[in-house]
């Protein structure tokens, strides 16, 4: 932990729509954080983003971002198959980290970004945000009060709004990036419990003109707990109504459901029934969140606690997925040990 | 109380909408009924509406009926400006009496049946059928139960779904025909206390062209008891989404809803957002209500209690609605004490 | 078909819980049957019941309700392990034919019992209700008017309330007598499509001193359909809250979804929260739904049209039961040809 | 208009929860203002929340922060009957103004607020902050669409979570200072519709032993517009359940409504049926809308429109408000001109 006072000076890798919204948050939603330097390596992509967002410094190398003396705590938001990397590096510049899902996309990637932030001695948090929407964070606080006893059936979707690229989706992504969300959400369910075993089935039923090419646009996962709960993730890349996030944990005393289509509670009754609108948009539905994981994170840097999700965490989850990932190939149910002996 | 064993035999008078629905109740749906005899003015209705139901007599003239000594027990479901004379025909021919809404017009009427019935010891219910409908059945249990503290503020609507004939409708009709409804369920959701005075307004806003003959189909009730509540009761008889009957109660210790416009519990959701069917009939509505409001006339005739709601839980309405009356002619704020005295 | 007129003439064969709602139904609520005949083995029980329900005669041998000629149709309740051999008595005597769930326990007596119905040209029923049930049904109409568009994702499940004697389950309890109901509903949400194959996970977690007697009262199944559907279908024998039943059809233009475990519309808004009740019985969820499916048959008597659920549903239901039976013992994946070659 | 570039330079006067609220939105949370300047007269406050939220100059006297030729636009958040001076002294300065609820407390005072505003050429806007809570605007928009045809019925309803100080409520507060949230709401979902007459009853029914001191801690109102519409506001101050805000408006076409008091969209299961947690603090429920109305403000000084809602709304609000103090007063109607002549 740095012992820094002030709020904590930032430096952004990645200036996508998400690491672009993880700026505007650290420069304007989040007193605790500044904006100090942007990075991206597309030509002018840093410069406009730090200017827009009022960040000093602007680099095309991630390195120079991560040797800045004045960066305290990195935010990588880059594509996914450098975030082992960058953690790496930024774990040996001395720097907090906080990196986006998936944090690694082997487990040998996931060992050594865990082992170099603890060598560092740095905060590592990975953006799981779910974790924190006010409405699973509340079905969490009911599992963990007694609510629902002893979890027995857990269940977690996510469905996007579509208008993907087909082409540019690799048989892997619907586990590595989306549904490994699910995987964290099931798992945080589910306090204490590893998981045993996984089935998954997938299939391109979107563009089922792609499934030659290994397109999975849809999959549907069974996950079985060493504490005997039964778990089903499941995941779409095109939702007609919307952005579809959703949680449900079945107890011994109960259940508790998150998640919600609706875009706010407004309703219309008219002549064809009742209607009410459907959020559109990830952004729209996890704008807080998005937010609150940095504040977190903010304050884990100033010394409030070990930040979560942790790199193990991140790790967990990877191995479901590519439990999942050989699951589809094999048609065969997939041992987790199996991923990641 | 009749101390006769087997099912109740019953005599339905009038065979318009609702009576043909009790009948259908009497003859078929509730056990300790029978429907012996069926009467309608109407050339052939009785006939018909009997044959169909299994009935064994029709007659056109309802004294007959009331005359005929297989009826123990009278159903009364004709136009409201005959239940009065009914009702106490009935009586003087020691017959149980159900009648439908409102159980008389006048003051002076509602006295005289209430006289006629406890001058013969019959039982006598009035069809305030949403004491019997489910949802209100449980938020009346809460209150009970005092779960929401003392009622300070109330609310009960209905709103039709819509197809009237303006010119049928007299000026007093959403008052009485309509209003008091809720009228009863706002006395009902605040036990034990006495209406002080009504201020009510009224137009012709579905129908503005009859708005010169004094045609009222929009008109809100605001209500004062003598335990402080304030309530709110509104009607309107043109629901473009359906049939709408809710009630609220908000107390100092929380608040009860009770009434949905929903048809049941499917949703849809699609590129337009989320949607529901709503309730388009008045039957869909109070179906199950319907039919237990009589079974549980059937049983108090076999002496299980005294019937409620009572001649004086239709006299407590009307007196609401004929201070409305004259609310809206006078502009003014009416006490009960003036249309009752 | 039989041309008969007036009500059909019904037999009910069992008087358990859902034979005696049944008669009740035959007898009482559904003008176009009547209820003429009970057998039950149990001694005094078929006596007990046709007396309260007005039944002139009363069996302790099936196959006399069977053999008389004033009973035209049966409704089967018996215990499941008899209903084929009564399916096939009551087809030989040329009775229309009602039959709870499972109709059969193998595919050979699924297929013998269809058979015979198809020799004797009667109509054979088979007791899915919640294809009656109101929401279930909105959500097919939706389904059929293209709402939705091509299913790819869908869920069913079923929990009850719990009470079960872990001692008195058998291992395939669970496939073939619940989630027998939710692979009918998942075939029936998407129509035309044939399973493929399925995966099953099981465990004693309600009663986990059971396990090693095989007891199985939570199971998830995973449902892969020929035409690139994916359902899971999910059941527990012990929900704290009530019953609760619901279904989810994820299409590529839209989502429908059905069942709700409110037991109706109230809601209480106090210092804890806001809360309403749960549905606590099977009978209070389905009611109308269990009284709906033989009104539909007894139209289908009449000639209406071809009874469904089909002899041929109930067979397609049992052939995924029996898959899952051979997934959970194997771990492994089952084709549906490998159990109904 | 003022035509700087940059953020809006604004200077807060008033450090309530309110005020400090709006002060942390200005610095913190809306990229296109600055908090340059707090004033308050508690001495060290105006120090404090400056020191804490970065703005540059604390003063005790308001009219040293609009002296201040670096504020060029004043957010005015001190007690109510302050508002209208300070409207005026910031507008004779050339500041642009955002000003709490109620502008003024008489009708004169409204005229001058607008005046003044008028004379000097700058913005005024009013802060009614529900017209920019998601749902409300939602609901507004489906209005303006045609979604409910031409309004009939609307319904707009306050309960504040308790803890109130009842010798420090005003007999008028609960009209000028809680219900004139309603009463704008009111008149934006009847868009261009004006207010004829209203009626109002109140009571001290939270703490009756107030009563005798004229507390009015409940209250109901009934308004009569000149399209016929007729709506009712209601307040209460002591909610059990939490903060409640809802609005319904039902038209020639169909219905909309806006407001909920869940917290979140989690539910909990549970022996005791199904339950979910309610929004404890105004705070929660309108945290966005408090921040959009500061942006829209800021947008409209720098020249994107003319402010909503305007001085005029806050007259209309306020002569409704004055009504019904006046309606309490005689228990009789009283015409909106009795009040504003």
């Amino acid at each position: 932990m740095t012992d820094s006072a002030g709020p904590v000076r930032v430096g952004l890798i990645g200036s996508g729509w998400i690491g672009r919204f993880h700026g505007e948050s650290l420069a304007r939603r989040i007193p605790e954080t500044d904006l100090v330097a942007v990075a991206d390596p597309a030509p002018g992509a840093a410069e406009r983003v730090a200017g827009e967002l009022g960040a000093r410094y602007a680099y095309t190398d991630a390195a120079d971002l991560i040797a800045d003396p004045d960066v305290e705590a990195v935010v990588i938001a880059s594509p996914a198959r450098f975030h082992t990397d960058l953690v790496v590096a930024a774990a040996a510049a001395g720097k907090a980290i906080f990196v986006e899902k998936p944090m690694a996309l082997t487990i040998a990637d996931a060992d050594r970004a865990i082992a170099a932030a603890a060598a560092a001695g740095v905060p590592l948090q990975v953006g799981f945000n779910r974790r924190f929407a006010t409405g699973f964070a509340a079905a969490r606080q009911v599992i963990d009060e007694g609510g629902i006893g002893t979890p027995q059936l857990l269940r977690s979707l996510t469905r996007d709004p579509g208008g993907f690229d087909p082409a540019a989706v690799k048989p892997g992504t619907i586990f590595l990036e989306t549904l490994i969300h699910d995987f964290d959400t099931l798992r945080w369910f589910n306090p204490g419990a590893d998981v045993l075993d996984v089935y998954a089935v997938g299939d391109a039923l979107v563009h089922p003109e792609f499934a030659g090419r290994g397109l999975l646009d849809t999959a549907v996962v069974t996950i079985r707990f060493d504490n005997g709960a039964i778990a089903v993730a499941e995941a779409n890349f095109s939702a007609a109504y919307g952005y579809d996030v959703r949680g449900e944990v079945f107890g011994s005393a109960g259940m508790v459901t998150a998640g919600d289509v609706h875009a706010n509670e407004m309703r219309h009754y008219h002549a064809g029934g009742a209607s009410g609108p459907t959020t559109r948009l990830n952004i729209d539905l996890f704008r807080d969140a998005y937010t609150q994981e940095l504040a977190d994170f903010a304050a884990n840097v100033r010394g409030a606690g070990r930040p979560v999700p942790t790199g193990e965490d991140a790790r967990a989850a990877l191995a479901i997925a590519l439990a999942c990932i050989r699951s589809v190939d094999t048609g065969a149910r997939v041992a987790l040990s199996a991923v990641t002996a």
